[in-house]
């Protein structure tokens, strides 16, 4: 299929956070024609924003100067559980009331004019640093996604793995048997350490126990409504003394976590992504690396350990590979 | 190619221990036709390593009714650093001054007059349950070798997996950060609680330390020179309390190890083998079960768990297996 100008056939991606949603159409060398990004509507449950985001990828087909129908598909990554067969979603607990199952999938095909695909968005975006990002020429690649939660992607043998459907809990792997609550319930998860859910709600314990901190005068002055990984780095510039503790308890357990991964996988790379991943990767990745060294079986031949390179679009760039996927 | 009588064509499997060679000779559907076991020399370096696998497997082929060299071919499972493309094992640290590089395929074919593949014990272990025992009918499987150390292999997607060659390292994942020394130097490893020679260390600490235990004077009475799987078991039997007390740190790492592993890979089946697994499988499986369910993400879709069930044999039936693979 070709566009009506005889151009190569364009794709869209979207990418489903608990706060915004991104919306690319690109190019066949997944080039972006188009994007375009919308806040996650929070009052009218599945439906709500799938409409959102059917606006969003309507408005990144605009600019790339095509109709939603005209595009050889798109793709979408969603938190939750994805059924990439049916093309639904369940349990998707960042967003509005939705714990069943809702057909994504078809609502936005029927939507936009076009077929849809959608797969979970940790593996996605793993998937795009893998094809387009910081895994190029890789074989074996172990995305780390660190932010809210703290997420894993594998791809292995050039293929990625999701087990028999929910491989890649990186996050949720035990680094302190018996240690610290995990927002999901277990004890010593790295996610439970690293996670920024986890490390405000610490970060509010030790606040209570009357330890000093100005993250929360901080996250008032700005006006957030959360801890958001914009905060975290102005406490840790302003000097914190709790946010270097709490971001140095981070990095010991993602080092710890990605060398467990590691000694059972053996990558060729691992990369690190995410909302802190990303803005401390350049600060922190060193030391999450050389943690993560400490711990490997084999000294002498450490993975390549990158940041993830394709910033805020990776997810809707993995997302619109789904389409040449299927 | 058939053998002189024109019957299906045989092959012969080696599994290479630190304290014995099994040596097994099998018919086309891996029935077992011959077998023999030798001790492990320990005077004469690799040389004397694998004229000893050379002559148990002639007697295993005798017992057959064959020739050596009218085998399809030798497969070996050998600790180390296997290099299955060039044939050659090296750093094999509990076998006799075996820290070099040493052709072990080579070798032996010279000696057999037949080809000669050589794996990692552990992982052809794994791929024996995998096509022949426990873990039958699945596409991806965890061995979780118990024993001296902890050892594991991984079948995903019905091949092995070996990553860069180092995979399946599941007794070096974390599972107490900065906790316990571990045989290989790192802290906190499943295996500086659960493998055996990790555990007798620390039964010696703590008789040095004037806790009360029989487990040496059991030693002794039955002229062992280390803590062997069947000593650990009398112990238990005689309800030596430190024994159980040892037994149960090593369930507990063990259980969160494995349960950090299903959460990255999300295997269908965990198969826990090894001299300590299938001597406490009926005993201890239940709590490693119990104590890897309870830190799984997925809850509500645990991998099935099995022991082991080719017994001592399973090491080199998944040798003979390598034959086929090539």
């Amino acid at each position: 299929m070709r566009g009506a100008d005889g151009a190569a056939p364009m794709r869209g991606g979207i990418d489903l956070g608990g706060t915004k949603i991104q919306a690319i159409v690109v190019s066949g060398d997944s080039g972006v024609a188009g994007e375009a990004r919308h806040p996650t509507p929070r009052d009218d449950g599945p439906g709500g924003v799938a409409a959102a985001m059917a606006a969003a990828l309507r408005e990144a087909a605009a600019q790339a100067g095509v109709e939603p129908g005209e595009l050889v598909g798109v793709g979408v990554g969603s938190p939750g559980d994805v059924d990439s067969v049916a093309g639904t979603v369940a349990n998707a607990g960042n967003l509005p009331d939705w714990q069943g199952s809702f057909p994504l999938a078809a609502t936005l095909s029927r939507d936009l004019g076009t077929r849809v695909a959608v797969g979970n968005d940790v593996s996605v975006a793993t998937n795009a640093e893998y094809a387009l990002g910081a895994g190029r020429g890789h074989d074996s690649v172990l995305g780390v996604f660190w932010g809210t939660g703290v997420g894993g992607g594998l791809i292995l043998g050039g293929e990625p793995w999701h087990g028999r459907g929910a491989a890649g809990e990186i996050g949720h792997m035990v680094v302190k048997r018996d240690g610290a609550k995990c927002p999901c319930g277990n004890h010593g998860c790295v996610e439970a350490y690293a996670g920024r859910s986890a490390m405000e709600a610490e970060a509010r314990r030790r606040l209570e126990d009357g330890h000093h901190t100005d993250l929360f005068k901080l996250m008032v002055r700005h006006g957030k409504p959360r801890l958001t990984s914009g905060i975290w780095e102005r406490a840790l510039d302003h000097g914190d003394k709790m946010t270097a503790d709490l971001l140095d308890r981070a990095v010991k357990a993602l080092g710890a976590g990605i060398a467990s991964a590691v000694n059972l996988i053996d990558p060729e790379v691992v990369i690190l992504g995410g909302g802190l991943g990303v803005r401390f990767g350049e600060r922190l990745g060193p030391a999450i690396r050389e943690r993560m060294e400490r711990n490997l079986f084999n000294h002498d031949a450490p993975p390549a350990f990158r940041i993830a390179s394709l910033g805020d679009l990776g997810g809707a760039l993995g997302a619109a590979l789904l389409v040449t996927e299927r």
